[in-house]
């Protein structure tokens, strides 16, 4: 992979075309809201499932994604979630993993670009699992992943990982490029947005902890793995990182960021001075950085005691920016600290938006 | 200790004057509660500041406690905390540890047996740190402290520990007994109750999490350690257990009820199910059995995937029971598991009251 | 109606067989909790959808009602909602309303009596809707209804309101009958328990206020003023009272316990004290006193400035109790003050079961 | 009062420099805020108590208004509340009322123009209670206040009023000025926001209402009727308006934003159709219109069936937006309506600045 240069003036770039299936739901519309103003791409079909397709966006959806449906795509007929009934080549997907499996293989059989919010195809060795900052050479398996399975140039699926594991790996990724970390207890407290929408009942969570979430230790936990893998020597697919990680993954009635205590065990002792070094010297992927969506610190450290606090600092970079705090000394392992991070934004859409405005920059999509 | 018999005639008990010292506080409201009507004692005294001393306890308390005062106690004058004002010969302490320390040494000298809540004098080698189910025999150090100290008989502190070092304690005592634990991970969602009234500012907390409680991880991680630690060989005081503890605690916008998740290392290799075995079997010591303020269990294994919660099982046992669910094998460590109980009611007035109903049982405090 | 002599031997009373309609739902959880150990009636039957039936309750059911499944309760076998698969005589109906229109009238015709808490049939003018302190005498609707529909004896449908409307009816029936209320003001804040299980998505409420509730403004005007009519001379039928009511209808993240702000103008001229006073001494109607739901008062006042609220009060007598706090002048009409009361017990199944009850007592159940 | 061109080039207004009184409270915080990077007042002093002067501001504040204190206020050392100490000729009060009335006093009779959201000086009949787009012209009582005590020129007290009166004023003044209002139901649900910091107690409000505010439903029956009042004939004095008014008052678990329920009685007699044109058609007052902080509308009619909501809602127009809901007839008055407004913008600090920058525009303050 040979990143272009940032340098060409992208003022003249014509905008690309795209679109989001599943539209509606929550995901959706953060795509919607993120891509509303977007520099690069122009948002030019929104599509979801059948039951909505014909109706107009803005009487279809149950808007509860912050203010009001964004004019210029309430009037918009829906369209289904059908490679024939969508034009453009880069696809967002923010379906439901129950469809989510076959619909990405169709759009990405037919030739466009998806850009997975999904959990299906997250694991597949030939899929990357994208933190744009942290793995942006993982996209190099989309070659072995059309290779694999025929599919033509344009092709393929890019998919950026669970909410949680997002958080934790861009905490961790400073940490482990420069130490090497061999094991990590984590345990989340996430909100209810997470969920997506209806989502969580209020009478399941108002004043209340929900200590399970479906799924979400074991995807937390192998995710993290993918997340901070590696090329595997010539056979073009993701080895994962040889990481022990135990997770305890929770509900709190919290509207928007993931908080995460994490115990971390490395393979070069440091001191937490130095691991808060490390993090705070942190700027991620030279590739990744001046992205429309990056922040200006993909991880920022905080030096309040009682901080990060998911309603006070969920807003940072936009909604980009993991804020980590509370770094010291660990008694049974090395470290221990604190990250937070928007789920709806870094967590979900902001990450596949970024990914895409990554592989733009890295000439892996036509500009 | 030769643990008296349970079977003796308690209706013939003529009840014991207690005082409550702290009274006004949200703990001490608790005590005030659960002494109403309690069949072995009989809250004759109630203590609290000077600037509260003299008038009615229904008009100098801001009762957060659940319902209303008890009208046997509104109308009671509240006298200081001072050994001189107090006739009762059993005094709970429910004293801010700004002013405990001092105050209950007075106490104690003084001749009286103080079952205290406060933080200051728990860790200290002579002064037993008891839950009545769990280490019953620790209260055979009040020897030590009265000779160290040169208190007369019927003087002395017992202490009751912290509330999330309380819930802890419980849910894994069974497992300690049975298979030895050496390392844990803790990490809590804790109450705002848990901090007294007023306690957590409402903008500090509403859909927000606090990852942070002042000196919370430091005092979980050293009385969890006592509590299961031992009476050293002939020196009459108390040895810690050598458990490699790692605590992170949180503040979660929950009324009552601490959640803590666990993943801890076993002595003795044991799966998941036989933890599980063990912990469902557990009764806790015999002397703490049948006593007043006794649940039926003292923890309790529940089976749904997603509980224990606060708001649904806080109440179990009449908040004395510590609930556990969750329990699995952990990729770290052995297993891991999830437990929750009340923290002003098992975790601190109801664990002081059950800890004097076992003294007497035991022949330490006059029948 | 001439109520008979409470003072019949109930002990001897054989436990009459009883069936609840939309047994898996949240409003018939809590009829299964207040039935569970009922002096007079036996939990015979439960009965659910088509999708349900033939499963063990247990099983079928996501339970939210506090605690767990009663464990006699869990094993029963779900019936469907016919009148050919349900033997007792005494239905009680939690059938959600898109249902429970014609399910309710199958019933009645097959000669059951059903108490029922759905909006359906409430405003009809032969259908009781009644509280059992306020209009015990309502249920002599009961013989046109039969008359009217053409059911035989032991048919007909008897309804409880909907629970701001029960809530509001309780406050301001003592103020009613003393002075006659001509206008009323009210705005509620109504806890999310009140909308059913799921109900309201956390993301809806979570630190918000939902200015809105379908229908609940018209049955809340309506319902408030038949509760308060009158048996219509020689008709037979109900007419309702002629008072103006205004609502204002608010959902707000608390989980049990409705709040209404009041302002009313009387027809006879009367002081807060003078109002208050009327509150105070208010019991309700003979016949709906000392039944085994009945509560020590319908009515409480409570002193504090700040109460009542739905935390703290709303388990006064055992749920059944309404609040009644702040009773001042009103600059606009008479008075205005606050009433609180629980919305899944007083305001949904308990009333059901208080009428059934008050039926007993009334001989127009089988004794 | 002659208002002056909008048009004058502003880019070349010298900054001028402005106080902050109170800086380290809740309200002094958002004061801070939205005054760092104004266009026309440069925030020049910080002022406290006694307690923290001398100290520098980013160590005295305990910081709660969202993200963290501005770096370029952080180092400034904070200087005690006296005349003597502050150079600004235009200070901004965020003194607990407690201090609020001698100081004000002070600061005005020293030549200072105090702009003021303490409720001390708000009911004198000659200190205004400004909204910048409902009432300017109440300014003119100035002259008299200055006049009646004796102060020289540049000193007065100008005040903002109460949240809940804010808000509520703005939603009826469309509506007082088309139609005339006689009568105003109002009933409140207040953001947690509106009692600064620690203010409510968590304990006190998870999960809960509190049906009292201290003072509030005086405030703001009084409040409104003077912002809709006039002035009057050659007193130079406010006449309130002669509208009866009737509030409850109701703390809610919600972050930021008063909502409001109203029912109004119109003297000249309109539709809800027509109330909401009225609505939906008012900007304000001009003089008001343009300045650096007024929204492009000060009021704004929703349409969705249910909102406004506070969390979804609070920030239209940068916090300085009300938004107004649900018109529609009302069975005892004429019109209902529920409002929403952001209560520390909106209705504390940015009503303050928005009528500082209303007096510079009509020439009150020096330019």
């Amino acid at each position: 992979m040979n990143p272009v240069s940032n340098e060409r003036d992208r003022s003249q770039v014509r905008k690309r075309p795209v679109a989001v299936l599943g539209a509606t739901g929550a995901v959706g519309q953060t795509f919607i809201r993120l891509l509303e103003n977007h520099p690069w791409f122009e948002l030019a079909e929104v599509a979801a499932s059948e039951r909505s397709a014909g109706r107009k966006y803005g009487e279809a959806v149950r808007w509860v994604s912050g203010g009001q449906v964004p004019e210029s795509v309430a009037s918009r007929t829906i369209v289904a979630c059908d490679p024939g009934k969508v034009s453009s080549d880069i696809v967002f997907s923010a379906l439901d993993s129950s469809v989510a499996g076959e619909a990405e293989l169709a759009f990405a059989a037919a030739g466009k670009l998806v850009l997975s919010n999904a959990k299906n195809h997250r694991m597949a060795p030939d899929v990357p699992l994208v933190i744009a900052e942290v793995n942006p050479d993982h996209l190099r398996v989309l070659e072995t992943q059309r290779r694999n399975r025929g599919w033509q140039d344009g092709g393929g699926i890019v998919t950026n990982g669970n909410c949680s594991a997002i958080v934790t790996a861009l905490a961790l990724a400073p940490i482990h490029e420069r130490f090497g970390i061999t094991d990590v207890f984590v345990s989340t407290m996430q909100a209810v947005s997470g969920a997506g929408y209806p989502g969580v009942a209020s009478l399941d969570i108002l004043g209340n902890v929900i200590p399970f979430i479906n799924d979400e230790e074991d995807k937390l936990e192998t995710e993290l793995c993918k997340f901070l893998g590696s090329l595997g020597n010539g056979t073009g697919e993701i080895v994962s990182a040889p990481i022990a990680v135990s997770a305890h993954c929770n509900r709190v009635p919290v509207e928007n960021g993931h908080t995460v205590c994490l115990s971390v065990r490395l393979r070069d002792r440091a001191t937490a001075g130095e691991v808060e070094a490390a993090v705070h010297e942190w700027r991620g992927a030279g590739v990744a950085r001046g992205l429309p969506s990056s922040p200006e610190r993909p991880v920022e450290v905080i030096d309040a005691a009682d901080r990060p606090q998911p309603r006070r600092d969920v807003q940072r970079g936009g909604g980009m920016t993991v804020v980590v705090g509370r770094i010291r000394a660990d008694s049974l392992f090395d470290v221990k600290l604190v990250a937070m991070g928007d789920n709806v934004v870094r967590g979900a859409a902001g990450a596949s938006v970024l990914n895409a405005e990554l592989m733009v920059n890295c000439g892996l999509l036509p500009r």
